[in-house]
């Protein structure tokens, strides 16, 4: 099979040659980009000079990964040491000119220039952090022929397009490890990321560690938690990459893990313990609310636990508590979250009804605003600018409250606050509906994002990807972001006409390599859990067919593990089947896909070959993993899947057969087969095969558009 | 070729039933093992139950590690969530009785008994040492059959040969991050070592942030060092799995790195810089030393930066530095290292010689004793047993000072200083000769250590593998140290008559696959930088190749970088070439190994099949590798062994033939073969072909014994 990919990797290199030519592997796209002829070669007499404040270990730490990133990946055993002023040498391969010296912050410049000749390459910068922006350009840039590797000769003028672009990681409903976070920021700064929000508290747990209460990480999680040490460690190290880290603390909502060892803050009684959102319910039979079957009923009526607005004593918790974590995170922003609050576990409350009744409150919505205003005077206090998700936005919200938009307009469920034009009017406006990673959609989804292609109001700060960890934890969270957030990245920095989707996944091919030679695990944990998955057999025919599997889309994964017992929601639960494990948009797809669109447009017999070859392999392939079905729960999982691969992959040899005949306008045939095919692209376990749009338009003749818009529920 | 070693490895499982019953997939082997017949079968509904002290975490962790380590084993989802005292209940699956908490330290009981029957797990320990000991075990007996997971019914009642079973990690000469250190940790777990001795520093690099005299980090490395706040937490994970860590400081010589901040400490003037041991003597051509072109006149001769012992303020500077360190690391242990000084630093300084006359000293020999007298007394006084190579050895060294002997008896080049059951009569003795991971050698060379095998006097208190990293970095040191060291813990825990090399192989390899599985990167880096190697081509072919190649072994290719330019040593360097990446001892040679044994003995048809496959492949790769050597400078390394590889196999095809047919005994055909098979086994480009031998032996129709020993040089 990886034969197959070879050829086929080769075919398509050479026919996206001419886009190539324009866009190089860079991702994200810079603003200007001037390509010329010829080629500047890497020896190891590759040198580095740098001019810049002597003291920015930011900048020359940076510089030097950098040249060690080269060196790795070249293997040429470059002779310079470790890079400090006195390398300073007007001829050297590599010039890095840096005017000011600055920490990463929104708004900071970030901006550079670049110039390869056949000699030199020359960055220049106003800033320290333009200057990373540009390392990571030069570092994309490199090259390999059958020379050995090179840079092409460009021009190249580069700023973002939004000064904020984000990765949201929660690390409450799985921790994700300490390790695995540096992994993640080094590569955000790959695609020139710049704000990591950090989803540290919710329902399932508190996850750092706080000296002031420390019954909050003691008793809000099982040991899962970020030492203030580590902490500081992260924060210094995304720091040193160019990327701030804005921390999130739920309230009122997503609050259960701070009252487990602080019950008096909640709005109703103890005991509480980390865990699901509706743990508490069910501990509480005796508590009676009304009844319904519909998820949008369920949402309406559970009683989440909340912080008791009503209650003094909760604001001066939180003083205290964004006091200890501003020493912490000095970037100036914090994230309260403030989502999803029913005001169910207020209306339970009588206290709270008379307290709203007394002070003239119609409805829990007021005492929401009430209780997010009195926050807000809390982060002025201590000179953080507050964010919250979209609930917080209402007519009296403070004008620089940040208003975090998650709600897609055209949700069906639940009703967005409006469109970001509009709220920008009133707020500084950060993008995440369209750009939410765990719902399984394919890059390209998140790629066209219609709110971010709308944005024009300058009060749109920018947007982040966001992936909850429902359904991730620290062995699998590397693929569920990467690389698809390379796209959100681009989408996020590259000027807004940059929409080609086709040359978009030619480039993030390029980055997912370029991410995994880095020591990103999106790759490696997959061939492990592959290895997991046979027991140490051979994954060789399990591979084959997983390239070509996806987990189901939006939220029916995590619904059906909500219905499961209900251990299979927590932090616990091992997430090692087969639709935890796989690539959600995989690569093997995105390749089949441009050889057929290729073929259908020119018929070039190389094309079909190529094409032919993936379904040969296909088609065969369910013989040869059969055995490893045998006594294997897990992999039982997909035996249809396999099936249908190999009846999918007779039809489009099939297909190809008849377009070399001139016999596949056949309606009749056509009608048969699509029919076949359609039953084919039905989901199992959790799973459903990728390639069958593309098959289908072999039968059919002629290309189809993908979906603009899949389907959450 | 996965294929292929799909259906090897299933004939190497069926042949081994019987060895396997016997053994399991234990490793080390416990003193005493009874297997039953039947099965304990795993179920979601798998639980377990504690009984210790309720505050021991160390305990209740481990087993809640174990606990999900076989959850994400079996995927089962079992229900029970983080364990804790309260879960107490005498019919779980497992139950945990633990007497008393200790800590892990030498001498501590480790002995634990293991009962499994159809219904129940009972492990009984002592200690809660004893404790964690016994989960490892828990976790390899779980196997799998078509049925699904289960526990084979045994009686196992085990502890250690020896107290003290190391692992040492040099992290100066090539830094080693904070997160490699911790996979490292629960690899040694797993293999129920219980000593993590920590090289960290040397000439070329200073590794521990020091409070009291910061120069120490800050100019005796280029940033890559643990800060206090790191080395606190690694010592805190190590004990968390019974690992206690016993760091190492060089002195009087291997101590360039303390110079460069701190230049009065030295024998000769400064400035000193971190670097190889060379560089001083390289800085100042006007220091006159004889000169030699052997490697034993360059030992003789090099001056290496060196602590001037005739200095008071050095013992002054120690002692503050010692206690500053014993608040970070608690383990009663600090090793001084004290090996390879030649004096030359002192025999150039006329005051040092000077000082030696006034205090009747004959030689320089007298003043290291001198020196590391002294050194003791300060050990002493902050209440440290000191240990220090065995140059620290002589008859006035205080008797609970421990000699760490390095030195083979059988070594050309230096004298060893003694056996170790002499020494043993004067002082603790810790035994490293033959368990140098660094010299590239197969894991059976460490498991027949006769040093070990020798060792009688209690005195001997076990010994330690050792990984030097001049070719090792972060990038590879698992495949470095892993699997390979699991064949030395076994040594060092099971009996002295377990001795089977061939089941060695066979559960080392479950091993090697149960370490991955748990998050390991021996594997996944392999692929990585096989990865680069092919630019993100496929690297199918190239793994067929690189499989059954080995890094030249002993100390070949360190000497071979030395010779290159200067830069070659330094821990910039890039390793990523293809000897830096491919395994030491690879798991395919000792599969096709074990085939051609078994075929030689019982001719069996089905084995001869399962090797041809292998041949087949070997034999057709080249043609289909070549196109990957054009312009890949790395690769085009390999061409030889390539070709080589394809005409090897094509003799062990003919040789197969000639068996089936009865024409093998043709003295002049064996002639010829082994002959060209000779030319095959040379070395190129610092690789070697790994299977030559047992081509060999097909020719040849009988098994070769493998080389009981192989040269360093």
């Amino acid at each position: 099979m990886k034969k197959i990919l070879f050829v086929a990797t080769l075919l398509i290199c050479q026919l996206a040659a001419i886009a190539q030519q324009n866009t190089l592997n860079l991702m994200p796209l810079p603003k200007q980009l001037t390509v010329n002829t010829g080629k500047n070669r890497i020896s190891n007499k590759f040198t580095v000079s740098v001019q810049g404040n002597a003291r920015d270990t930011i900048l020359y730490k940076a510089v030097n990964r950098t040249y060690q990133v080269l060196n790795r990946k070249t293997g040429l055993v470059f002779g310079q040491q470790y890079i400090t002023t006195a390398d300073k040498n007007d001829s050297a391969s590599l010039v890095v000119n840096v005017k000011t010296q600055v920490l990463a912050g929104i708004g900071v410049d970030e901006s550079y220039s670049l110039k390869v000749n056949e000699k030199q390459i020359v960055l220049n910068a106003v800033t320290s952090i333009g200057a990373l922006r540009g390392l990571q350009t030069i570092i994309q840039l490199c090259d390999k022929d059958e020379n050995g590797y090179y840079f092409p000769l460009i021009v190249i003028d580069d700023s973002p397009r939004f000064k904020w672009r984000g990765l949201m990681i929660d690390v409450a409903r799985h921790f994700i490890s300490f390790e695995e976070m540096k992994k993640n920021i080094d590569a955000m700064a790959a695609v020139k990321m710049n704000v990591l929000h950090w989803h540290l508290t919710d329902d399932d747990g508190f996850r750092v560690e706080s000296k002031v209460f420390p019954l909050l990480h003691q008793k809000g999680s099982s040991g899962d938690y970020y030492t203030q040490a580590q902490l500081k460690e992260i924060v210094k190290y995304a720091a040193g990459r160019g990327i701030i880290v804005v921390p999130e603390f739920d309230m009122p909502g997503h609050a259960q893990s701070w009252f487990a060892g602080y019950p008096e803050l909640a709005s109703l009684p103890g005991p509480y313990h980390p865990g699901p959102r509706m743990q508490w319910q069910k501990e509480h039979p005796e508590v009676k609310v009304p009844q319904g079957n519909s998820i949008a009923d369920i949402i309406a009526n559970m009683v989440a636990p909340t912080f008791d607005p009503t209650n003094e004593k909760v604001y001066d918790f939180l003083d205290k508590f964004v006091g200890e974590m501003a020493t912490i995170f000095p970037a100036g922003y914090m994230h309260i979250g403030a989502d999803e609050n029913n005001g169910m576990a207020w209306k339970l409350n009588p206290k709270i009804m008379d307290w709203m009744t007394q002070h003239q409150m119609q409805s829990t919505d007021d005492l929401q605003r009430y209780f997010v205003q009195r926050v807000y005077g809390v982060m002025k206090k201590h000179h953080r600018q507050m964010i919250g998700w979209e609930e917080i936005y209402n007519d009296q919200l403070p004008k620089d409250a940040i208003v975090h938009k998650w709600i897609p307009q055209d949700n069906g469920m639940i009703k967005s606050y409006g469109n970001p034009n509009d709220i920008a009017q009133h707020n500084p406006v950060l993008i995440s509906d369209g750009f939410y990673l765990d719902q399984f959609l394919p890059a390209y989804i998140h790629y066209n994002n219609a709110s971010i292609a709308a944005a024009n109001n300058p009060n749109i700060l920018g947007g982040e990807a966001a992936q909850w960890t429902e359904l991730a934890n620290t062995d699998n969270i590397d693929g569920r972001i990467w690389p698809r957030a390379g796209a959100i990245a681009e989408r996020l920095w590259s000027p807004v006409n940059v929409t080609d989707v086709d040359d978009m996944y030619r480039r993030l091919n390029v980055l997912s390599n370029e991410l995994d030679e880095q020591g990103l695990n999106h790759l490696t944990n997959y061939e492990r859990a592959l290895r997991r998955l046979t027991n140490g057999e051979s994954t060789e025919h399990l591979q084959t067919l997983t390239d070509v599997l996806t987990p189901v889309k939006g939220y029916k994964k995590m619904i059906a593990g909500m219905m499961k017992p209900p251990q299979s929601a927590y932090q616990t639960t091992p997430l090692t089947s087969v639709s935890d494990i796989i690539p959600t948009d995989p690569a093997t797809k995105r390749k089949f896909r441009a050889l057929v669109k290729l073929y259908l447009e020119k018929h070039d017999k190389n094309v079909a070959i190529a094409i032919k070859a993936y379904l040969v392999a296909w088609q065969q392939n369910d013989a040869q993993l059969k055995p490893l079905f045998v006594g294997n729960k897990r992999l039982a999982e997909i035996a249809d899947h396999s099936k249908n691969l190999s009846a999918a992959a007779a039809i489009g040899l099939d297909a190809l057969d008849r377009m070399d005949k001139g016999t596949a306008n056949d309606a009749n045939w056509v009608k048969q087969q699509s029919d076949a095919l359609s039953a084919f692209e039905k989901a199992h376990n959790e799973t459903e095969l990728a390639i069958i749009p593309e098959i289908e338009e072999l039968v059919i003749g002629h290309t189809i558009a993908e979906p603009v818009v899949y389907s959450q529920f």
